[in-house]
């Protein structure tokens, strides 16, 4: 997908799949951090000397079509909005090629020691920029 | 919690943490499925000798505590609409004492063979009656 | 088991089982570290405070048996040996009335600056004392 | 590695770490079982059409680093002795440039039907004849 859709590759595993033979629903939610994850390190979101951790707040998920293994994902991943304390990231997960997921992830950013979410001023914006969508 | 909702307990495993020392996400999509699943053993939804297989269609996960590690998990699982072709049930998942995830799966029964949405005649709601919510 | 076996016991999830219908093999070992964090969580191992992390160094698993969903995990441990820097653990795997994995875990304790295993002495013998095999 | 290591490489994920905040050990039985499966399938030793199945009978691992996120993980495997009816692949799993763990992974092949081991004969030795190690 085009910019400023942020895109990452992970490899499916035989034991991603449950009996009914294809991939468990809660490794599309694996996936769908998989994207944040390494969206956030992109935007050098994750370092150990922040006094943040981000949390997610609210998922949803829509299953469009089962993944089978073998094979690798396609996650794409695009903020959608920025609150004053939360960022809203659509997320679209692909696999054999079609789309076999849409999601939206609510992240918040929370102060380590008091666990509560801190307010996202302009350099959150900053950060997201590249990969934020047209509002 | 009372009923019409059906209550099952899982046991959190010291894996089910993620490096933020807490329960990651998406094992509270599999607490979601323990109690679906759970839910459907009691209604005798999960026999060998069916033409359908249950799927997930969308799930949404309200997150709203921490669970960490060492515990259990309450999942309350009820009910709240059978469609033509879908099942919305509502999920509380609890842990030390308060609620961590309030959730929203949306199912449907697919023919195992040609992997389409099946019809819910009357006999799916009799099955899951005991756990359903007034309307 | 009898005393000095340590008995925890977990319960299987759905999405333990894997295409062959059965719990993947992975999760054995995730059984054995259930068994060998609860034993630890009695012994007073696990504690914020201390300046020691345990890891392991080794694990063997012999896999007598299937284990399917729904049930139980019954997972028996005792301590066979305490060595100057290493701690071995004898683990029984078991579900549906019969044993599924018969396992050796050898684990360290480090230290979590260095990250060097820290020599065991007097002290560690008697933590594990209630759950250690006779000589 | 060389020839007849088969080699196949998978990508971390961020909940593949545990609350030490490195990769969970049950994860390195899972990356064991992506190079044993990954194998397979180029043999040919995974189709829907066979009358057995592949199943684990003995894993030894031995930790040799830890792992941490991000980063990929190289699994290198090669079969060292078929038996009349096992067959023993040895493993190393690389990850940042070192050897994280070596494996033995010992496996059967079962009648689907009758879950019992059926002999290895010639064609099971010309199947893997390209990844295994010289006697």
């Amino acid at each position: 997908m085009a910019e400023p859709w942020f895109e990452t590759t992970h490899k499916l595993r035989y034991n991603d799949c449950d009996p009914a033979g294809h991939v468990n629903n809660a490794v599309y939610s694996t996936m769908a951090e998989a994207g944040r994850t390494d969206l956030m390190l992109a935007a050098g979101i994750y370092r150990p000397d922040t006094a943040y951790a981000m949390v997610i707040v609210r998922l949803e998920i829509d299953f469009k079509a089962e993944m089978t293994w073998p094979g690798d994902v396609l996650i794409a991943t695009a903020v959608s909005r920025i609150g004053t304390k939360s960022i809203h990231m659509r997320q679209v997960i692909r696999s054999n090629g079609k789309d076999c997921a849409h999601a939206l992830s609510i992240l918040a950013a929370i102060d380590k020691e008091t666990r509560r979410a801190i307010p996202l001023d302009g350099d959150w914006h900053a950060r997201f920029a590249p990969w934020t969508l047209p509002a």
